[in-house]
């Protein structure tokens, strides 16, 4: 019989395509998207949004769009996509443009990485962010479940911005968790050392996405993505959308 | 046109499970496997070994042993396989014992890695360990191909070791190559977080391979794979075994 005085594992998936390796089943998966799908949806339940319904590809959102009457916003390679009304910026949701209404959203990765864990049959999904950094971890430590911090990197690859959020989690509740996972110890170092100044670090180590994302112009998104606990929410996915939560 | 002076890409893939994502063919792939696959290589090539022919499968290790009478060797989960003579240590292959013997050799990571770089058509692959980490960067320097840094992992999960030996080639090559790369970065910090006692810092960091070697009583293993420059050769892989090559 398991010790009752066992702490739930945590496990750090760094890509999508190593998400098979992990026990999704039996955990709580929280979906990070940092650059921008999940500070957006963070920013945007904080500003109001009734609900964010994530889908895969962009004509499913312009089809659920009309159907639900909602906002269609995403974006594909880091900007608005083709038949879209919004992008996948943080700013473009103020309370004075969202409150009350729904969006419907399609990103190029942290939509992907949610509907795996939801074929995986995960027993919790929520997502995470800079934005909404404590809610996640106070939530994680209440709920007292076995925890994957599943990275949607980007196109599979791994991220620095996904692994730098895994490693602020881990920074605030590894000790209520059992952590044997190499890749969480990585993740961990990555944000011991960037943490004083994550836009720096990132610039300083020539991060993919944040020279994708600087070549359009968009350094106050990355700022304010990198920037931790503006939005105090918990997105939680239930009934196909993600719905902000009392924590 | 592309410039002329335009230096070679570096690649860092830290589990095989995102080999596809790299352009395998059109680069010098380093197989990585520190505790202790390669290391073990690079020592029983440094000690006068003749060839090392790595098969994927114990059943193939004791009949291709058998038609070229040679060693048998090889691990499965750490420990020396059933049916095979010696296993995986770099201290089973002293000079006195492999000096112009081939060995044929079969470990969980490390071969299947080198079959997967070999099946998707690698330009050239080499092995490289801390044991011969000057070798390696001398040869990537020497070759200016495109580089993709192969770490084999633990059953496709990235493992802390083979991602500081990642790092510590990046920390002997960047000037030479493009890194475009937020595995390579992420290595690179991780490598000079350890680099001052590699040892320690697998200790403090709880890496999940260190503790497996360690509950074997394989603490000297352990420490010598972790210790630079002990061999100074370049095992290449070429006509189905890995041959020391002068540099």
């Amino acid at each position: 019989m398991p010790s009752t005085s066992a702490k739930p594992s945590l496990y750090t998936c760094l890509s999508p395509a190593l998400l098979h390796l992990y026990d999704v089943s039996s955990s709580i998966v929280v979906i990070i998207d940092v650059l921008r799908a999940t500070s957006t949806i963070a920013t945007a339940l904080h500003n109001g949004a009734k609900a964010i319904v994530p889908v895969d590809s962009v004509a499913d959102c312009i089809r659920i769009g009309k159907q639900i009457d909602a906002i269609t916003a995403g974006e594909r390679d880091g900007q608005v996509a083709e038949g879209l009304q919004y992008g996948n910026s943080p700013f473009e949701y103020p309370e004075s443009f969202v409150k009350g209404k729904t969006l419907v959203l399609t990103t190029t990765n942290g939509t992907k990485l949610l509907h795996m864990a939801l074929e995986k049959g995960a027993q919790e999904i929520i997502t995470g962010s800079f934005p909404n950094l404590s809610a996640v971890c106070t939530h994680l430590i209440k709920r007292g479940k076995n925890v994957i911090l599943g990275c949607a990197a980007w196109k599979d690859r791994i991220n620095i911005e996904d692994s730098l959020f895994a490693g602020a989690v881990i920074d605030q509740v590894r000790d209520h968790f059992d952590i044997q996972c190499d890749s969480s110890q990585i993740a961990s170092t990555l944000f011991q050392n960037g943490k004083d100044d994550l836009y720096e670090f990132m610039k300083k180590h020539n991060a993919s996405h944040y020279h994708r994302l600087n070549n359009y112009g968009l350094e106050k998104d990355i700022r304010y993505c990198l920037s931790a606990d503006s939005t105090n929410v918990l997105p939680l996915y239930t009934g196909g959308k993600l719905v902000s939560t009392v924590i």
